[in-house]
Order: C-alpha cells, then sequence, then structure tokens
C-alpha cells in the first residue's frame, strides 16, 4: 500500500470519490452499534450466571466474623472476600477493605474526603488555594471528571507504551506541594493498553513528593483481565515496591469484579497500606454501616479462591481475544503502511487507542456517526475533554457480537480514511 | 408505689442495701447481652430469606428500561424498583431516586456534595465561615455524626410527643442563613418513638428559610415500620405538603429496606423534587455508573408491589411487638409511679427512649455494663455526644430474645433505681 502523504492530489481525489461512494452505501444500511464504553457482552454475564444460584435461603449466614452476615455491621467486607481479593491482587489481608458495587465510588469517596476531610491530618484540600492532579494520557475519562469536578487542576502527561514520562511525573511531585495526586490505570491503560514497565513502577515507588498528602490513584481495573491468560502479563505489585522503597502509605489501590462477574453488581475493594484504610475506615464508619455482605458472600461461594477467579478470566478472554483481533486485524489490512494512524495491540483491558493524523480524530468520529457506529467523544480521554493534538481515539470492542463488530470496524476504517484525505487535501470538512 | 422522693434517707437507704444485694447476685450470673443498636432478629431477618431464591441463573435479566440488567448503567435505579419505592412512599416516579444498599450513605453523600459543590448554584458549604444544622433531641447518633465529621455547627431543639419546637425552628431557619438543615425522623423518632403530628409537618412544609440552600433532611427510616398495623399512624406526606406549601424543594427525604429485608444487602432511595434528583443525578454521575440493579430485581420479584411490602411489616411486627411490650410492661410494673423516669410508649419504630432524673443516665449504663447489659453509650443521642441533663436513655429491644429481654430488662430496672437512689442520697457514684 501506498502511504497518503506520498500520493499526488489528483490520486487523493480519486481515491476520495472511491471511499465517499463506499460511504454512502454503508449510510444506506441503516447501521446502529455502540463501541463507545467498555460494557462487557452478554456472553460474558453469562458466564457469572451461575454465582445467582449459590447463596439461597439453605445456607448458613454465619461468616467467619461470627455474625449473621445479613446482619449491620463489619465495615471491613466479610473475612472470606478480604481474602478472595488478598489472592486476586497479591497482598496480605491486612491491606484490604472491600467495598460495595463500584470502583469509581472508592475513587470519587477517597477524593472527596481529602477535599472536606484531608489526608493524615493536613489541610483538607477544600481549604487550599490550588490543588494539581497529574494526568497520564491518554487516560480514563471517569478520572478525570471526578477531578474536574472538585476543580482539581489537571496536568496532561504524556505516555508511551511504558507508562506515563516519569521525568515530568517526578519534576512535578517532588517540587510542587500543590500536587496532590496522580491517575494511573498501570496495567492496560485505559484506552492505550499500555503496560506500565518494571522501571516505572519502581521510580512510582521511588517519588519523593513534595505535598505530604501526595497519593498515588492506581486504578488496577485490568488487574486479571490478560487476553492471553497463557502468556500473561505481569506488572510490579504497588504494595510491595512502595513497602520497599519506605513510601507504604503514597499509593491508593482500587479493583473490583465489574468485569469479573457483574458490572453493576460485582465487588470493589480497596488495597492500601493498614495506616491508610485505618483512616478511610474511620471516615467511611461516619458514612455507612457496612456494604453489601450477601454479595460479597455470594462472589466468595462462586470463586472459593484466587486461582479459580484467574481461571474463569481465560473463559473472558475466549470470548474478547477474538473481538480484539478482529479490530486489530482490520486496522492492519485496511490502515496499515497508510502513515494515517498508530496503534498498539493490546494485550488485555477493555481498550484499542488509535491515533489519527493530527487535527482528524473529531472528524473521524463525527463520520462514524452519521454512519450510525457511535465511537467514544473526541477528546474524552484527555482532562477537560480537550486532546491537544485532536489525535485521539477510543475504540471499545467488548460489547457488540463478533459480526456487528466487523461491520462497525468497515465503517470506522472508511471514516479514518476519508477524514485522513480531507485534512492532507487541506480541506474544511 | 411510694415515689423515691417521698421516701425518707433511712428508707431509700434500706432499699439501696436491698437493690444492690439483688444486683451483685444478678452480676454473678455472668450475663452478656446487648441492648445497644437497632439490629433486627435472626427470626425477622428470615422473613425474607426466600428472596434470595428467586433471583436465579435461570430468569430473564431484562429490565423494564430494556437492557441487561447485569450490566453497566440506569443511575435512577431500575424502572421496577422505582415504582415499588414510588408505592411505598406514597408518591409519583419522579421522585425516586433508587440507590444502593444504605440510606446513612445517601444521607452523608447530600451533605457532602452540599460541602464540597454546593446546592442549586450556591456557594459549597465548605466555602463558607459558619454552617449550622437544627437537631431536635434527642435524636439518631449517626445523623449528628455526619454533621459533626463536616465541622457543621449543630444546635439542639427540644422535641414533645408531637415532634421539634416548632417556634424554635421556624425562628432558626427563617432568620438564619448560616442554618443550612435540619434532620428529622418524623415517623416513630429514633430513640423517643415520637410521631411528628400534622400540624408539626406542615410547619416544616411551610418554613420560609433565610438561606436558599436549606433542605429538610427528612430520614423516614420507620414510614412502613408500624408495631401495631391494623391500627397504624400515619403521617403527612412531606412531598405533597411541600408542593402545596409553594417549597417542592426544600426536602429530602430517605428511605430504605434494610429493617424490611437485609440491613445491609437491602435497597436505599433517595424521594425528593423532581430538580433536587436532577441536581443529585448529575453529581452522582461522577460518582458511580450506577447502583446493583440486581438486588434492586431480587426486591422488585420479592415484593411485587408496595401492598406485599405492608403485609410483610406485619410479620415483622408480629416478633417484634412482644419485645417492646416486655421492655414496658417492665418499665411499667418496676418504675411506674417511683418518680424515677419517664417513656413514651412508641407505636413502631426500632427504639424506647427512657428519661432518668437528671444526671443519672450515665451512671445507670455505668451499672448496667458492669453488671453485662450494653446499652447505647449515654449521651450519643444528643449532639457532640453531649446530654445537658445527663437524662437521656436509648433502648434497643430488638436483638435480643425475649427470654434475654427479660433478662436484660431486670437489670436495666435495678440499675434506673439504684443510680436514682445515689442521685437523691446525693452519692458520688
Amino acid at each position: 500500500m501506498k502511504a497518503y502523504k506520498e500520493m499526488s492530489k489528483e490520486e487523493l481525489r480519486a481515491l476520495q470519490v472511491e471511499l465517499k461512494a463506499q460511504y454512502e452505501k454503508l449510510k444506506e444500511q441503516g447501521i446502529k452499534l455502540d463501541m463507545s464504553r467498555g460494557r462487557p457482552g452478554a456472553d460474558q454475564l453469562d458466564l457469572s450466571a451461575p454465582m445467582l444460584d449459590l447463596l439461597t435461603s439453605k445456607v448458613a449466614f454465619e461468616g467467619a466474623d461470627g455474625m449473621d452476615i445479613r446482619n449491620y455491621g463489619v465495615l471491613d467486607g466479610i473475612m472470606e472476600a478480604r481474602e478472595l481479593f488478598a489472592g486476586m491482587m497479591d497482598c496480605s489481608v491486612d491491606h484490604i477493605l472491600v467495598c460495595g458495587n463500584s470502583s469509581l465510588n472508592i475513587m470519587y469517596d477517597l477524593v472527596s474526603r481529602a477535599m472536606t476531610h484531608g489526608i493524615f491530618g493536613n489541610t483538607p484540600w477544600c481549604k487550599l488555594d490550588e490543588v494539581k492532579f497529574l494526568c497520564p494520557v491518554p487516560g480514563y475519562d471517569r478520572h478525570f471528571a471526578i477531578t474536574e469536578s472538585f476543580g482539581i487542576q489537571m496536568i496532561n502527561i504524556p505516555m508511551d507504551e511504558n507508562g506515563p514520562d516519569m521525568d515530568m511525573v517526578e519534576k512535578y511531585v517532588n517540587n510542587d506541594p500543590t500536587v496532590k495526586g496522580i491517575w494511573n490505570v498501570p496495567k492496560y491503560t485505559n484506552p492505550a493498553g499500555a503496560v506500565y514497565s518494571d522501571k516505572v513502577v519502581r521510580r512510582f515507588a521511588n517519588l519523593k513528593p513534595a505535598a505530604p498528602d501526595f497519593r498515588i490513584f492506581w486504578d488496577n481495573a485490568y488487574a486479571i483481565h490478560d487476553l492471553y491468560p497463557e502468556n500473561k502479563t505481569e506488572i510490579l505489585n504497588i504494595v510491595t515496591e512502595c513497602e520497599k522503597a519506605g513510601n507504604p502509605d503514597i499509593y491508593y489501590e482500587i479493583c473490583s469484579t465489574s468485569k469479573v462477574t457483574f458490572p453493576g453488581s460485582g465487588v470493589a475493594a480497596l488495597v492500601a497500606s493498614p495506616a491508610n484504610l485505618a483512616e478511610t475506615k474511620k471516615q467511611m464508619a461516619i458514612q455507612t454501616i457496612g456494604h453489601d455482605k450477601l454479595n460479597q458472600m455470594r462472589h466468595v461461594m462462586f470463586f472459593k479462591n484466587a486461582d479459580n477467579m484467574r481461571e474463569h478470566m481465560k473463559k473472558h478472554a475466549e470470548i474478547l481475544r477474538p473481538k480484539f483481533e478482529a479490530v486489530l486485524d482490520c486496522l492492519d489490512r485496511e490502515i496499515g503502511g497508510l502513515g494515517i494512524g498508530t496503534w498498539i495491540k493490546p494485550l488485555g483491558g477493555y481498550f484499542i487507542a488509535f491515533d489519527t493524523l493530527e487535527g482528524c480524530a473529531k472528524r473521524t468520529i463525527a463520520l462514524c456517526k452519521e454512519a450510525g457506529v457511535i465511537m467514544t467523544p473526541a477528546g474524552a480521554t484527555y482532562p477537560y475533554k480537550k486532546d491537544p493534538k485532536d489525535t485521539s481515539i477510543r475504540i471499545a470492542p467488548t460489547l457488540p457480537t463478533p459480526d456487528e463488530l466487523t461491520k462497525a470496524c468497515e465503517v470506522f476504517v472508511l471514516c479514518i480514511k476519508l477524514a485522513a484525505i480531507e485534512k492532507i487535501l487541506g480541506e474544511e470538512a
């Protein structure tokens, strides 16, 4: 294939006519597909359906804590669930606080409590003139929405396939006391699918923050969500690395079973040092008497231990792998060599990130929408929804069926091409 | 019986010797009983156990909203659950937001969001020098813990059997713009078991707050928790009354099934005007993608409608009535006529409040503890845990079995008497 930039204007215009005709034909098909959010498909949800048959009226309701798990209490989460999460996240039980159904809620509440109550006796952030968070980009839109909602100033940190630019992270964190946090999805970043290298994790653990209440938000959403489980990716354990570095309290790690069992009806947990957990629980005790222990027990009965959880994830991988590969194959086949976009092949997680030519992401997504394919809105993966170069597109291939995905990709690559040609020809959209 | 204050010192001392001997004998029995928290008993939890057999892997997971209820989304709660709560709280579905497992969490988050984001565009409370809440007393310790935790100044408002002193409430709310809220448990107050009269509810609805962001926190925790369902108590509907008064946005009403199905694994809801709900949902959308819709559906499948919920509550009443009556009978029999305490007979809810002679509550509770009976700590029912007259004791009769309760009451009344005699004789404890 010839790269578009090497083609003459005439060649490009001829190609444009041909592609536009294809586009009009696709539009006539009345396609309605959604690749905008990282939702599991119904077949993935079916994998956990048997969990719903286990906790019946016939079971004993006494937990390891010795109390009726149907009643109030046990703010920590039931011991059985804490052990399950300790196995999943590879840490000791005293680092685990099992919560409700949403890791996003845990993160929001951590920021909210830092705003109103402060961390470790430091001034509550709402009383400070300036609070900043570092935001590796492209990143998770819902992270940025939290900090934006609290009026926290967000600073873009570029990322490559090994993680964020750590020179920049260290410069900010170690020198600026108004920098209070950094958002991370360390394994299979959302959306690029990058994996933080050992060196990056160690540099995180060895930060020397200017702010005593600086925290690394380590949203390990895809900790066990490998697409190739036989050859899976491991990142260094943030708990161990921070302890080794003499920084045991510098991180909050968050995880959940939202994409293991049921989004919305899973269980989420906070992984943190005993000192961080003690502070969190003291504040959380004002907010709730306890989370849903029956749902915690349902998960424990289904999985029994973390090894079974990892086995279960292989079934997810079998469903997801063909979907990711369909998109990646299509990109390779249709876009490879044209010089109009880049992407990396993720080995896990829920997304593929595609980078268009500068100034083409919005237009590509608009063209997709016109043809009935909904993508995550352009800019969503950047703080304030502002992608400075307008290149970043997030592809969420999990919800559509493989057939739908093939159709959606056909539309998507066509729109990439059309937007790229317009750009090169200097045409206004 | 002769009132203690009419007895001579000699008579009192003789009685004291006799009671002390009884007390020492009781202590020897090694009693270990807990009347400190409003927890349902295991027999009450068993009433809802069949709910756990309904939502199995065999059911259809499509909700009225047309989506797979196992997946992400539906921040409002599933329509079926909203309809159930609308029936329970006697309002239209557009006033209902179904949330997670905890009404306390809803209330905490409402206060927290008012602190950080403000209400209806007004200055966030955390940016104000002074924020005050009115606290009808005695009241629910966890309400007061929320406002204390946020540094909100709390003002005691005396209550009688018809509700708070509304002259005082109106004086504060209508004149002081730093008064931003008032805590209420309007039906079967915690702990006194009082019921807000129609006049009180109407005066609430007709408040003319100096603060545009003033809200009535209407924690209708015991909305359908009548002990005598055939002859049940109704309070005026806060939704309707506020709308009639032209104050549709002045209240947040909160309710849950914590004491209908399972504490900790129930469902809680916010009842509020569409404008309040729109604002709450806008902020809540940053915090969570949605609550546990499977648990919402489990409740819908079990109850089908609010009438069945009310029928279900009759079974709770059958279990709880004898417990309340055991305590009340014991108080009547042992304390009646002695002039050393007052109480009202609650017709629902979870508590009985006992008022000792001034300065006797702490001592009574300490004596109980020494004999193995744990009561709610003295002062807990007042802001800052300070009961200015040291008279208020909260009795939670729901968790112990009837036999345990009889034993616990035996200890309790004895301790009331001993503390009263000490007081009258002017003895130091």
